[in-house]
């Protein structure tokens, strides 16, 4: 990186031993120096409601500021009947408001979807891209990163051990690492 | 109806004038003889993890047992950023668990989507078909329920008087009404 | 089937030895007795122009003929950049029009994606049903078929050899055929 | 500009009175200095049948050189059946071959969608961008560009003549002018 960025990284899954997270984790280590990913956790976030946007609950303020903090959103989720989990779109929703201060606007992104399944969340990725746009979030592309079958792919201590998904996820992390440096 | 039947209504916004529950209500108002529709509230239900499947939050049993009893299901959104809120989402992840024992499945199903601009939640409207497939719904595909410039069709106590928005919304419940019928 | 039934079958592929076509044929041998399965040929078909509405080309008139006189419909197709063939969906705008003729308003239909790769071409499945909803054709929702890895499934004579696919297919074809006898 | 630039457009409709194609020159009219706009045609190009790629029609050659010359493209697309005609996205499977070989591999691009309806082509605009992320395409995410109500907006001689109109075209066209600039 040309200099040192920060990605922000929202996990759509709360399972304690979700392999959404572990893939989080993995592309963590297998980033480039300077880009540092951090889970920003979103389990604790009301329901977003208008009415009480006048005197926000304060994991609401607190999330808003990390996401601002960032540089960049990497959103790492399952499918949930074919879309996003409620508590992804959720932590979204939050962060996009209010109005004219949205935490996403401007800010490059990627997804990655996850699915014990072969297809891999290919809904809830392609369901996602449909909220960046609104959300003006110039989104990476290629590579897709669809990551099925992903029961086999972690160790006991949840270290991504398979080779071959190891060595696409760190493609897919360098090239958002390139998307990055063009757009902030 | 050849005998009555009830419709469990999600409703998609927790804002207290919200006009997508407006709608519902009106919906309600404009159904046929022995068609009920009922709102099943959203709002207190904790955001879906597997982890606690093994003993669920109370809110989660009683909605799901409250989705149960139903003959059909109608969601009632708006759109949050060119999908359905995280909320409504959740609510339709809750009810889709434990694996086996959706809520959900071969109810008959339609879709109300509401929006303050003029493209009346297109956006929302589809992301959550989308989700309808795996849910095994069967799902109302005409008419197509897009009600846009909201903040015109109510008067103060939220009734709904614009004439031909109402003359839509009825032949919208009876049509879904007929699908129930062959359906249940 | 309470009555013999037919089932018009549109394939998005030209490829002489196309999986698609292969999946189309195995589909029409485990169909139910009664339930007759015929691949109407769209490769002829000039793009829809509304200009040339007032004297439609005969392939046209044709296609819309052969369509008109089944009872359902069902929708073939490999994936071409995630999402239905310029080819398929073409048949789809000229079945469709003139306004008020579609071929397709109320039939019932039913979905199968195919592709080489795993994820059996999930995203011009769900591009298919968006424009169905449009089309009031009520679609069959589960099983979703999205029928993956393709090349290993058929024998040098193009006939379904795979067990597991075979009787994924017999049941995915029968559950259509509940499907139309409900909707017909 | 930096330097001049040249975008090749997909108009989606073949009507000699096609309002896509009236909205494609207003653009090309109100685009910054030094950005070329030019209708690539669509109409003469035989479906895609990977069968026939060995000796490709002459129709398909010409396109795909044409495309490459150009520095980004702009997809012009009316709605047909809330998705793309069958005609661009036919365009776009023949561009994007053979494998190796996408005219729009990396090449910038933006979508305007028009109807004339008040929805302005959400269905088409949306669907179009998911063919946009497999054939690496990095898209114009704000301003969206739904035309709607199309009929009013032109004068007898096919000239733009809604000022609202104007004005927001010619904000999309130089936001569309910036992303060229970033990504080429």
């Amino acid at each position: 990186m040309s200099k040192p960025r920060t990605v922000a990284v929202l996990v759509g899954s709360l399972r304690k031993e979700s392999f959404t997270r572990k893939t989080a984790r993995a592309l963590a280590k297998l980033a480039p120096e300077g880009l540092t990913l951090e889970i920003v956790e979103i389990g604790d976030l009301p329901f977003y409601n208008e009415d009480v946007e006048a005197d926000p609950p304060a994991n609401w303020t607190a999330f808003r500021r990390k996401m601002k903090a960032a540089d960049a959103v990497l959103f790492a989720t399952p499918e949930y009947n074919r879309s996003v989990p409620g508590l992804l779109k959720n932590a979204i929703d939050v962060g996009s408001r209010p109005y004219g201060s949205s935490v996403f606007d401007g800010k490059p992104g990627a997804v990655v979807s996850v699915s014990p399944g072969v297809i891999g969340g290919f809904g809830a990725n392609h369901a996602l891209r449909q909220s960046l746009v609104f959300l003006n979030v110039p989104v990476l592309q290629q590579p897709e990163a669809y990551v099925g079958g992903v029961a086999a792919l972690f160790d006991d201590r949840g270290e991504l051990v398979d080779d071959r998904s190891k060595d696409f996820l760190r493609k897919f992390i360098h090239a958002f690492a390139a998307w990055i440096e063009r757009h902030v």
